[in-house]
Parts: structure tokens; C-alpha cells; sequence
């Protein structure tokens, strides 16, 4: 497997464009189209809230029902939730709008909106942006940057990543694109991502592989945790690649899966390092934890904690807040048995042993915490299951995006 | 039921103290006393936290196998957690020093601390303060106001009340203290709460009201969703208000439930209202519920979002976060039957009805935000259930204060 330039259009027979319409930003782009050329097998996962918003309950009946789909619209700064009937129809007519420009099936539109919950979408707006999309599509490289920048909100880096790898003798590619930065947390984060593939999956092969890499890399990310009503990941798959259709596991599977853990684990890492306001990626690795689901609900309870990334931004070796963030999760363990570390490109530093004061040096510990990447390393000796979480510190400017986020 | 005067020493019997011992803090108060001339039956509630601090250990043993309590000492500055051996061994000492000097059996000697984990605490500090607290205690209103300030630690005021009613023709008081501002989350929060009476009671029906009045009091709080290592709240009665022992539930329990919730909502709702760097307190009421554990989930679920926390630190009636939060609780529920409204001294206003924004002025929602006290109120719709949370706005200033807690 090897990283590549790009991002939705690096797989074979991709167009992406991003266009401004002015639906709530003034002089940004905030619009995006990710189109195929051949018709793609879709896969998804949804968020887990209640409220849940139209586009998500549209693209669901899609993923389900729908033969097949070749493209995707996304707006940024309205979120289209909370927005009851009038929502939905709204997304029958964005899809209706690009299925005629585009000349493919109404359920071949997948649509995506994030940003502000409860106003209806400007649709005059939408639907000349639609316009605008499909005419400036290219399946160049850039086009698929510029898509990736069209669905910003309070991000302030785009994201996108592409992999190659060989399967019967073919180049199979994985590239894709997400946003997200504030209301995120585990069971999929305030994000839209959408991955583009040329291999050829079937659709119950790539929705499972999809659900499982989800587990570890999406989902095991943590803002400020706000499950938000919008979360959604698209994997679209159009077979262009030429290798011979996977229609069961095996070692061509477990090769697509590595690829998409990769596209997955960049996304979702870098999504949590662009956190509202954060200055710093706080990844957390918990290993030798007795199950794998124990080692997740630890890595994630102290991602999770508003106290220690309070104390990561401060640059704060406070480690009871940790054991006490390990102690909540709801996960049963001996405290006399965790031993903590603090790692970063400035070092690593043994913080807790057996549940008490290692007796580390302050100076050296705020100098590994001073880092814009900084892990918590927590050895529970009970086993020998291992997860990781990512998050990021707490900061005054998360508190100033979030105090106003509408005006 | 009458509010009166004073905290901890409002009760017959009690007296209490508060002194400086130098434990973390300079010039300022650190530990207090609380002290009944008669043996106290003792009832307890305590971290959920799988990390308990040695206190918590030390007080739950007390509670469950003495026949009877008689002193309280707590000190804040160090929360002797993550202490292991040499912790448990110094609350030994502490309850050892402070039982000579009282002429009262070791085991009648409760113990608390509140501060920094992972740090031992000075011992000969502690036993000095110790016997200052003894030479101070006092039966006046003062002493037991004195003793709720020496508990504080980033708490900005402190917090106490007491209520007398009647019984059997006989008075009845019930008066507490408490501290907590940061790390606080139901299922107990950072915080320390002791409640005195006067009334005769069996233990068994004392733990049962306590336990009973916790659940919708101190556990339907939220600062920061972290739950601490050291919460305790712990009920003293020493029975010297001459009613007839109550051994069996009736009226004479209920006016006493009524009472100890009254204290101990108060206690609760002040310690949220006083979250760290709040500017407003953030009361949720919810109703209508088809259950009453439903109604208390979607309760904590708004307190604590952070990003109703922060729309409420920007008076922004940003309704749809408030909506997005219910829905992640894990309560299963129709969107489309909630409305919501909020409520202040300035005006109550519908902003979301059936799911929907109810199209209310944005102006006027943000005059009802303004307020130090601010109330969401949910109707869910579906049943008659009814429950009530509180928690605190998020401000730069949590940031600050848990940014550098140590420094």
C-alpha cells in the first residue's frame, strides 16, 4: 500500500468541483459535488442520534435501497435538521435537480448538509449551485482539494488523503475527504466523510468493511462530545479498477480493508487534531486491557474528558485527572495495576506507575505536553487488547467558535 | 418546613470549625470540623468512580460497619487519591489524632479530602490543623458557616442552609454544607456535602432517605462531565431533637425526606450554579416523560452538553443544539413531538414546537438568555413523567481555572 497526491478523484473515474452559493458564508466556496462516471456501489453509517437529520434519513433509504448511486451534493452552514417535511422534500429536490443536470436516477444522488440546525435550506440557492457543480466537475486532483475545502465550517484545515495498492495485478485506489471540528464525538462525530474506491466490492463486502473500520477510526474520536445529527460516512465503490469482484473475505479483502483503515485513521485523526479551537492532538492508546471493548470505552473516556484536555492545553502532567477519566468509563479495573506515560516527539515519561505518582520530572513532562501531538500511553496489565482514541485540548477559542457560532 | 439561619451547626448538638493548616494553600482556610456532642447514626452516598480516593474507602467502611459516628474532618488543597497504602494509612492517623483529641472511639471519625490526585498528603499539617480545629469548634451559626468556607476549593462562595419542622410537637433541623465546582457530573460530583439533623431516625431508614434524595439532588448535576474520585455526601442524626424514633416509613419519614431534599436540592442547584468560570446557572426541567429514569437521562443529557453550555455563555438561542442533545441521550423518542422553551426573570418564550423552530424572536431569546439563572423547559410529549437538572454555562474561564489547576 502506498499514500498518493489527491483525495475523491484519485480513484478511477472520479469528477469532484467546489462552488461558492452563497447559502450562508459570504466569498467562501461552500458547496461540493463528488460524481462517477460508472454507476457505484454505495455504502454508509449513520449518526446514532434521535434526531437525526434529512439528508441522513435520505442517504439511509439510498445505501438500502437504492441499485446503485454515482453522486453526492454537499452544503455547508445550514445543516438541514430539525427542519420536519419541508426538510426532506428539499432533498428530493436537490437530488431531482442533479439527477436531470447529471442524467442518472433521482435515487442515484446521495446529499450531505452540515452547519446550523433548524433552518430550512435557501433551495434557489441550492439547486444554482447544483448548477454551477456540475458544470465545473473535472477528475482532476484539484478538483477534489477544491470539494474538500467546499465543505468546511469552523474547520480550519481541509482534509484528504489517497492510497494505491495492487489486487490481480491491477492499481486499486481508496482516496477521500471529510470535515469536521466541532460537535464530535464517538458514534460518529459531527463529520461528513466521503471515500471514493475503483475496486470492485460487493455492496454487502463493502458495507461491512466500512462498519468495522468505522469502530476504530471514526469512531473512536472525541470533540467536545456532541453526537451531532448529521453524521454521515460514504464510501462509493464503481469497480473501474479492473480487479476481479470481491464477493467474499479473504486476502483481497482484508487488503481493501487496510487501505480504507488507512484513509479511515488519517481522516479521523486529523479531524480530531482540528478540534474547535484546539491547539494540540491528544491521542490516547490504551493497551493490555482484558477486551477489546473495554480498551475502547477507557480510550475514549479519556479523550472524552473535558478535565484532561484542559490539562493537555495547559500543558499540565495533572495524571490523577486521567486515572480518574479511566475510572468513570464504566470499565471495571484495579487502579494499583495502571501505569500511565506521556509520549511526543520531545520524549516519553512514565508519569503513573501502579496507580501512584511515578516521581517524573514536572519540567520534562510539560515539555512532551508543550508538543502539537501528545500521547497518553496506559498499560491496564490485565490483558492484551489495545484501542485508540484522538481527541484534542480544551482551549479558550473553542469557547469563543461555540459561545456564537451562529452570528 | 421553614428555612432558618445557618448550615451544619443549625441543629441541636452540633458544633464545627474552620482553620488554616497551610495544606496547599496560603493564607486562607483549609480544613474544617464537624462535631456532634451525641453519637450520630451515619448514612452515605459515594463515588461511582472505580478510582476512589482513600477518604471515600475509609468513610464507606465507617458508614457500613461502625455502630456509630461523631466527627467529621476535611481538608481541601490535596485530595488524598491515588494514594494507595500510605493514603489509607493517614486517614488512620487523621481519624486516630482527631478521636484522642475529641475523647470519641476512632471509628466514629469520618474523614474528606478535595484537591489535586496523585499527591500524599502533609501529614504533620494535617494533624497540627487537627488540633487547632478542636480548640476552635463552636456551637454558633458562625462556626458552621466558617467550616462550609475552609471546605472550598475553586468554589467562589460557600454553600450552606438549614430547615426546621415539626414533629411529635418537637423541632426538627436539617442543615448542610457542601463544596464542588469543577470535576462534577452526576452519579456524584466533586463534592463534598455534609448534612446534620437533629432527628431520631433508625440507620436504615437514614441511608434510605439519603439515597433516595441524592438521586434526584447531587446526581442531577453537571459541570464538566467528569466524575471525581471523591464525592461524598454523608448524613449525621443524632436524635437530639426528642421526636419518637422513626423506624418505619410514613408521614414522620416523609416530612423528613421533604426536608433533606429541600437542603440538599439547594446545596445541589448552588454548586452548579457555581461551576467553575459559570456565569449563569443552567437549569433543564423536563416533563412530560414516559418514564421518570427517561425524564432524568434527557435532563443531564442538555446540563451537560458543551455546546448548550456554550450557546447558553452567548445568550444564543441556538435551539437546535438543545434538540441534538436530547437525541443523543440514548433515549429513544419522537423529534417531531418536543418543544422547548426557555425561561428567566426576564420572560418565558417558545423556540422550537413539534421538532420545528417556533419562529420566536431572536432579540427576546437573547434578553431571556441574559439571565444568571436560565431555565430550558422540555415537553417530550409522551407520558407524565417530570425531572429537573442543573448545570452551568462553559466560559473561557473553565479553561483557565483547569488549564493550570495546579499552578
Amino acid at each position: 500500500m502506498e499514500q498518493i497526491k489527491g483525495g475523491v478523484t484519485a480513484a478511477l473515474g472520479f469528477e469532484a468541483a467546489g462552488v461558492e452559493a452563497n447559502i450562508k458564508y459570504e466569498g467562501r466556496m461552500d458547496m461540493a459535488l463528488v460524481y462517477s462516471s460508472a454507476p457505484c456501489k454505495a455504502a454508509g453509517t449513520f449518526t446514532t442520534n434521535v434526531v437525526k437529520a434529512a439528508p441522513v434519513l435520505w442517504d439511509k433509504d439510498i445505501v438500502e435501497n437504492s441499485p446503485y448511486a454515482q453522486a453526492v451534493i454537499v452544503n455547508a452552514g445550514i445543516a438541514n435538521a430539525c427542519t420536519g417535511k419541508q426538510g426532506m422534500d428539499y432533498c428530493d429536490e436537490e437530488a431531482k435537480a442533479a439527477a436531470t443536470l447529471l442524467n442518472i436516477p433521482k435515487n442515484a444522488v446521495l446529499v450531505g448538509s452540515t452547519g446550523v440546525i433548524g433552518r430550512q435550506l435557501p433551495i434557489e440557492k441550492i439547486c444554482a449551485g447544483i448548477q454551477k457543480l456540475v458544470a465545473a466537475k473535472d477528475s482532476s486532483l484539484e478538483a477534489g482539494t477544491t470539494a474538500s475545502k467546499a465543505i468546511m465550517t469552523t474547520d480550519t484545515v481541509n482534509k484528504e488523503i489517497a492510497v494505491t495498492f495492487e489486487l490481480d495485478g491491477r492499481v486499486v485506489t481508496v482516496g477521500g475527504m471529510s470535515k469536521g471540528s466541532g460537535m464530535i464525538h464517538p458514534n460518529m462525530c459531527t463529520m461528513l466523510a466521503y471515500v471514493t474506491t475503483d475496486i470492485a466490492i460487493s455492496k454487502k463486502l463493502l458495507q461491512e468493511a466500512l462498519s468495522a473500520s468505522v469502530t476504530d477510526t471514526f469512531n473512536m474520536i472525541s470533540v467536545d462530545g456532541d453526537t451531532s445529527t448529521n453524521d454521515t460516512c460514504l464510501v462509493l465503490a464503481n469497480g473501474l479498477a479492473g480487479n476481479e469482484e470481491i464477493v467474499a473475505k479473504g486476502e483481497a479483502y482484508d487488503k481493501f480493508l487496510e487501505a480504507l483503515n488507512f484513509v479511515n485513521t488519517y481522516l479521523a485523526r486529523t479531524m480530531a487534531g482540528d478540534g474547535e479551537g484546539a491547539t494540540a492532538l491528544f491521542e490516547t492508546v490504551v493497551y493490555n486491557a482484558d477486551t477489546k471493548s473495554n480498551a475502547r470505552t477507557l480510550a475514549k473516556s479519556v479523550v472524552g474528558s473535558s478535565l484532561c484536555k484542559a490539562a493537555l492545553y495547559g500543558h499540565d502532567a495533572n495524571f490523577g485527572r486521567f486515572l480518574c477519566a479511566l475510572g468513570y468509563s464504566g470499565v471495571q479495573f484495579d487502579p494499583e495495576r495502571v501505569t500511565l506515560y506521556f509520549e511526543s516527539k520531545a520524549g516519553k515519561l512514565k508519569i503513573c506507575e501502579n496507580g501512584l505518582d511515578a516521581g517524573y520530572s514536572e519540567e520534562e513532562a510539560t515539555r512532551i505536553l508543550s508538543e502539537p501531538e501528545v500521547t497518553v500511553l496506559v498499560d491496564m496489565n490485565m490483558g492484551s487488547e489495545t484501542a485508540t482514541a484522538w481527541g484534542c485540548d480544551l482551549t479558550y477559542d473553542y469557547v469563543k467558535i461555540n459561545a456564537d457560532y451562529r452570528s
